[in-house]
């Protein structure tokens, strides 16, 4: 058996961990007034049991297991209950509905852990050959159902789980750039770069259970990407192992060599192939990282303020500021022995007395700084000169820290909703400067529509957290307290939130790629002619259906 | 008529403009060392005669000339023998000396200049029905043989001239967007966008006669790319005019909506559609600007600073370095009435007199600072400090403002070289910085051995010309006396050339597209599954090769 480690097979993150409110006085009234939930009159639901799950048996016969037992040795290849359903699903809300509630109708029939690249060309050839379905697995955090098999699908399903392809094979110290197998984990990746001095820069809210080659099939953005940029420009070189051979882009600085065949893989989340090694541009660590907490009156200040670095010669790592109810939250999950909670809050009250800011619509905000302490000192001279110009207070570094820290736990906070009966879950997108506003606004009352069909008291909160020249990244998230059917309801409520992306002049996802969960709305972003050529591509350069079928475009 | 302008029929630029070396004293020695050919005793030739050219007549047939009519009115569609000639071949060392030769095998059968999308969807949709041939003609600068027709294409061919629609349609202030239509070209754009106090920072060497849509279709980069970015940076939303309907990528800062159809259409030279209108990032003029020289005592010195300033957080505008060969160019095509080339040569005297420095191997650079007057001087501080640990030194803006006033006139050189029996043509690449040494020692050797195998004196110069966080842009310049068969020879150069830059890492072309001149090393730059990638995307979208057939994909 592959020592693999895997996440939850009913949850996110690390077995044992999980999210907890008792260190946090504020969160349960948080909670009570936001989704309308008592935290102390809940009965937490005990995770499910694995030996209740009513399995479909593996389709893989013979002949193809032992194809994928002489390319990758019998140890590295499994039809084990378990291990199918830990590839069965990503991590959406949907996905951890279903998989809680035992509903599986479809499994990969087999696992496989491709060790190199040559081992990973005969397991697709194998499973091509077979007529067989090739999903490719990372770290499984995907919350797009890129992961999924199709219900009707009656051909073999390979998952290919790239974990044992986790090594950094090479650094260009002359060029920055590092030669990386795409299993490496975020943190596996980092270490291995950290130990020769360089960082990749890119950290996204999945970062501890994501992989580089995730990252590339889902077109990924990290939070420091206002300096690093988002996986699709540190991307420089990549291997995509196909039928028969293997699709080699060198890695180069810039290329006009025809349509960018780089910029095809990004985002095609297995539809094109198994993503094998990337070349990535890498940095020196910086000498010094600092993260710096501003408040703006409101979230449109902080919009402003946020477009004016933009267009500054600050160059910030990171640009992010949340609007009033997000604001709210982050003040009430803070942990009061840690002393920032009330740090931060006396900051705001102070304020809020003496030129009568709401508390509500108050909006904190981070701006990263990354380089030389003169560098570092000098940009944020240009943004606090900003944030000043847009009526913003800087409050030191004390909550800059704290969301340093906590900024990988989030997820957590999913699973202990619904260990209570309630839902959480996020909608992201970008968009023009010009758009934000109403892109806001627009979200907010189609989400308030749809807790108001359902008769709920429903939550929703955001934050940009990355900022271009043109426009910025938009986060969504919302929850509420779900009744006999809560795919349904939570269907209606990010339904109506992406619809309002589209209908706004947004698109249907900055960061989280299409998978199944944004297809719908794939031909109102990029028009039916798009998704006519995108479909193209796929039935071109994949004509048997092999490669994670029925992905991005459904059809 | 339309009143489209077009350039020579027979070359480079307007009518009556020609380079000449009457106020160049250091020209026509340096030209009789670098190539053996003496410019006092060369007879130059005369241009063709139009009267002299023997045309294939029209394929035209009625029933598309009428739909044409009826999409554009008889006043824009014509079957002109001149309009023909003109839209026959971009301007390519190629093309020009068959131009010249009168080697006309295949023209466009007629030439549309539709004047709204309306109009270009109708032409589309005429000429596929007619099962004829689309290929976009923009100001008509392509050097990389995208423009000719296929001389044994049987259906009709018709050339979309897209000069009629050249306005900026809008500008979002609040965002730093602007639409244009596609066949704006460089000086009619930026004057519609100066007036309103916005530039696009896009100023290739073609500027003067090249079109934003022809600037898409070939991943073009201009001269202040370190800042603006290439013009796959600068586009943000995409139309392009297909068989039935429009492609319509609105602006979006960023996406992860699948595989970029954005990247598809950037480079596919008219085999996806015909680009209508472009949302490009637009930036207030900053309100200085200016050009830095420097000198560096080996052009590896200029690299090795082009790199530490482009990880440094100086962000300039440009980043150029000039080899020794260039710089030697470069001093020798000044003027002497400007005093410059005075100037210049005075200080590398000083120079090469106290330090041993090496005239043939001193390298001339331009670094441009854009923005506000202390973010000029800053970081202009950063790069002195660099440069001096580059052992460089700085020569003012003197040399800058020459080269900023002389950047677009380079193209005529090469009409006035074949005038007088001589080829000069460009092949420019772009690879990693730890490969830039060998690229550029290997294109010079590679060069060497093809004049030798010609037996003829060659001449081969290089710069630096855009800089990346892990690589840069090397542009070669080339220049030999022909003998009877001026393409086979310059074939044997060129082939040499890009022969040499996939054998070192490099890319086939960093900014001047593929076309027909550089698909015979696609293969070898993104490996054969890459081209089959691509080519299986052009058949799938253009399943009757109606679209700019056999370019960039040849089969």
């Amino acid at each position: 058996m592959s020592d693999v480690k895997h996440m939850k097979w009913w949850g996110w993150g690390v077995d044992g961990v999980a999210f907890h409110h008792e260190d946090k006085p504020g969160f349960a009234p948080f909670v009570l007034d936001a989704v309308a939930l008592d935290l102390h009159a809940a009965q937490p639901v005990q995770p499910p049991s694995f030996d209740d799950l009513d399995l479909p048996a593996s389709k893989a016969r013979k002949p193809l297991l032992t194809a994928l037992t002489k390319a990758v040795t019998a140890e590295f290849v499994t039809t084990d209950a378990m291990e199918r359903v830990v590839h069965t699903y990503g991590k959406s809300l949907r996905d951890l509905v279903r998989i809680r509630a035992g509903r599986i109708s479809r499994t990969p029939d087999a696992v496989v852990y491709p060790g190199t690249e040559e081992e990973l060309q005969k397991v697709v050839d194998a499973v091509v050959k077979a007529d067989g379905v090739i999903i490719p697995f990372g770290g499984g955090s995907n919350i797009g159902g890129s992961l999924e098999p199709h219900p009707d699908e009656t051909r073999p399903i390979v998952s290919v789980d790239m974990g044992r392809m986790n090594r950094l094979v090479e650094i260009d110290e002359a060029a920055g750039l590092a030669r990386i197998q795409a299993g490496a984990l975020g943190p596996d990746l980092e270490a291995q770069l950290a130990e020769r001095g360089w960082t990749i820069g890119h950290f996204p809210d999945s970062f501890t259970h994501s992989t580089l080659g995730g990252w590339v099939a889902t077109r990924s953005s990290g939070m420091q990407s206002d300096k690093y940029g988002d996986i699709a420009d540190i991307v420089r070189g990549i291997r995509v192992v196909r039928p028969g051979g293997v699709l080699a882009l060198r890695p180069l600085p810039s290329t006009s060599s025809g349509p960018s065949l780089r910029e095809m893989v990004l985002g095609s989340e297995g539809r094109l192939g198994v993503i094998s090694e990337v070349w990535a541009q890498v940095h020196r660590i910086p000498a010094k990282r600092i993260i710096h907490a501003y408040f703006f009156r409101t979230f449109d200040d902080g919009l402003a303020a946020m477009q004016a670095i933009s267009e500054s010669d600050a160059h910030p790592s990171i640009t992010r500021v949340s609007d009033g109810r997000e604001t709210g939250f982050s003040l009430a999950t803070s942990k009061e022995s840690k002393g920032v909670s009330k740090f931060v809050q006396d900051s705001l009250f102070g304020f809020l007395e003496g030129r009568g800011w709401k508390p509500g619509e108050v909006a904190l905000s981070f701006i990263g700084f990354e380089g030389s302490p003169e560098h570092v000192q000098r940009t944020k001279r240009i943004v606090d000169r900003i944030v000043k110009r847009h009526h913003g207070l800087g409050v030191g570094t004390g909550p800059g820290v704290l969301y340093d820290q906590k900024k990988f736990d989030t997820p957590y906070l999913r699973d202990f909703l619904l260990d209570r009966g309630a839902a959480g879950d996020v909608s992201e997108t970008a968009a023009p400067w010009s758009k934000l506003h109403d892109v806001h606004a627009n979200a907010y009352a189609a989400a308030q529509r749809a807790f108001d069909e359902l008769g709920r008291t429903g939550w929703i909160m955001s934050h940009l957290s990355h900022s271009y020249h043109s426009g910025a990244c938009l986060y969504f998230t919302f929850a509420f307290v779900f009744g006999d059917d809560p795919i349904a309801e939570y269907d209606l409520v990010k339904n109506a939130i992406q619809q309002s992306f589209v209908d706004s002049g947004a698109t249907i996802s900055h960061h989280h790629g299409v998978g199944l969960e944004h297809a719908p709305w794939l031909a109102e972003d990029v028009s039916p002619e798009g998704v006519a050529v995108m479909g193209g591509l796929f039935a071109a350069v994949d004509p048997g259906s092999n490669f994670n079928p029925r992905k991005i475009v459904v059809s």
